[in-house]
Formats: structure tokens, sequence, C-alpha cells
């Protein structure tokens, strides 16, 4: 197999919503979020995605890409930091907020810590792998030389959706 | 100031220690990373280095790049799993062991579970930062779909110095 063919699309019968430009509220920046969820559903990737915002302006944008690069590292909130930083040439990203659909999970929960980020707010709770007031709370680690900024159930029952029938699928293809 | 400029090489009073390839055990591994944080040194990046193993082969060596790159995920931990990644073609790295300087911050230690890897062997532990036994274990998570195993301790005296080393440096520059 090319390992860079382009990889057939899947379908998803989940649709991209489309917020209008002018109200720059949470409920915005979680469906751009869900928009690239949607997208990682097309390339069968686990469909959960991320932005960053800073000053209203949106300055990361990402997807997971954990089997397509075959890279555990690349979750969205990884992806998403990494064009944030280099959008503001500082890896120090205190005035900035994440918005991702799904609670952030070991690795990307101390992403959000050593990235400074001022915020994360994320849609669906996640108890088992989630680590910021899931299966655990790294925020709140005492001895941490940042405090990060939590909130969650924005956008919670689209996002929860989107991830219940992506598993669903999967699953019935297994069998 | 060009973004792309050679640094300039900052001294290191620290000397790269170089053992025998013949003998490839925990203290054989840990050398190179401790070599690598020698190079992170030199760049005025916090000294840590790390090397991931795979069936006595090292298919991971990097260290901490997060000034250089201007970006919070460029940990030694993170670009070793990328390249050991790359290297075997899977982002599950069950059958390779990390060896790291520092424990790892609560982003890498999650980036170890996150890639399934085996074990992880890290020098000096970090009581405020570390979350593979110091502030935290978050491999202890009973949820968590994945179990690594930690040990510590190994070059433990030589990587402590090196890090006390550089950021007394750096706080008496500071001054």
């Amino acid at each position: 197999m090319d390992e860079f063919a382009p990889r057939v699309e899947l379908p998803c019968p989940f649709e991209k919503i489309f917020p209008s430009l002018l109200v720059r509220n949470d409920d915005f920046y979680m469906k751009l979020a869900y928009n690239h969820a949607i997208d990682a559903w097309k390339i069968d990737e686990v469909p959960v995605g991320a932005i960053i915002e800073h000053n209203g302006e949106v300055i990361g944008a990402a997807h997971n890409l954990v089997d397509s690069s075959r890279d555990a590292t690349a979750h969205a909130e990884i992806l998403a930091i990494t064009q944030a930083s280099s959008a503001i040439g500082d890896w120090r990203l205190n005035e900035c907020r994440l918005y991702v659909t799904k609670e952030p999970c070991p690795m990307c929960s101390g992403a959000a810590i050593m990235a400074r980020l001022g915020e994360v707010v994320y849609a669906t709770p996640d108890p088992k792998m989630g680590c910021l007031g899931g299966a655990t709370s790294v925020h709140e680690i005492p001895t941490l030389n940042h405090r990060v900024k939590v909130r969650s159930g924005i956008l919670e029952a689209e996002c929860t959706q989107l991830l219940q029938a992506y598993f669903q699928m999967k699953r019935m293809k297994e069998n």
C-alpha cells in the first residue's frame, strides 16, 4: 500500500454546522471544532476536533490524526497547540482558549497546562480517560506552575452523539 | 532577528558519556538520553533528553526543544515518541521502552499512556510536575485502557546534577 495514497472518504451521516461569523461566543467556536470532528470521521479517525481562539480569532484548528499519521501524539489538541504557538510566536498561550469536542485525555490535559492555556472548554465529558474533571483532575495538582480554567457542556449533545455514532458504526463493522 | 538563524552555543561544563555499545542495559540507554540532555543545554533549553528502545535498537532520540521551536509540545518525550512511531509504522509502542532523564510532566506522562509504551524509565524524580509517581500517578488511573510500567533512579545523580546546574546558571544570569 502506498503510505501517502489519499484515504477513501468514509460517509458521515452528520452535517456540519455553519454558525454566524458575527457572534463569536462559546457556541461559535465549539461548532467550528465540531466541524473538524466531522472531517476526522470522514477519514476514519475518532471524531474529535479542536479550535484555539485568541482575541476573537481562530489561530489553531485541527482534528484527530492518530491513525493517518500513525502517531499517538497527533491528537486534535496537540496539533492545534502547535499551530497556535506558531501563529503567535510563543509557546505560552496564556491569552488563548482551547475548544475541544471531548474532554482531553491524559496527554492533552497535560499539554493544556504545559502550554499555559488560559482556558479549556470541552463538550463531551470522558469519565474513563478525561483528565480535566473526568477520570482525574490534573489541572488541580497544587504544585503545578500554571492554573488552567476549565468549563464544559457547550454543544455537549451534538458532540456526544457524533462520538457514540462513530463507535457504534465501528463495532457494527467489526461484527 | 532571523527566526531560523543558528543559535549561539552555550558552554556546558558537563561532558558526554560514551558507554560501550556491547552492553545494552538501562545504564546504556540512559547515558544516551543524558547526552541528548547536554545537547539541549548547549542551545539553552532545559536539559532533558529521551531515548526510545525497541528490541535493543534506538528508534527515538530527542531533547527538549520548547524554546527553539516556540512550542510547548516539543518536549523530548513527545518528539521521541513521534520518531519511534515513524520508525515502526505504528502509533502503538507496546514493545518499546522510553528512557528519560527527568520524570515526565503531565503531558508526557499522558503521552506514554496514549502511545501504549511498554515501560518508562526515568532518572530524576520531579515531585512538583512529575506525573508518574511524583506530583501524581496518572498511570495508575484505574479506568485507563493501557498500563505502562514505570521505573526510576537510573543515572539519577548525574541527571539531577545537570538539571540543578542549568537552573542555577539561569538564576545567576537573571541577577
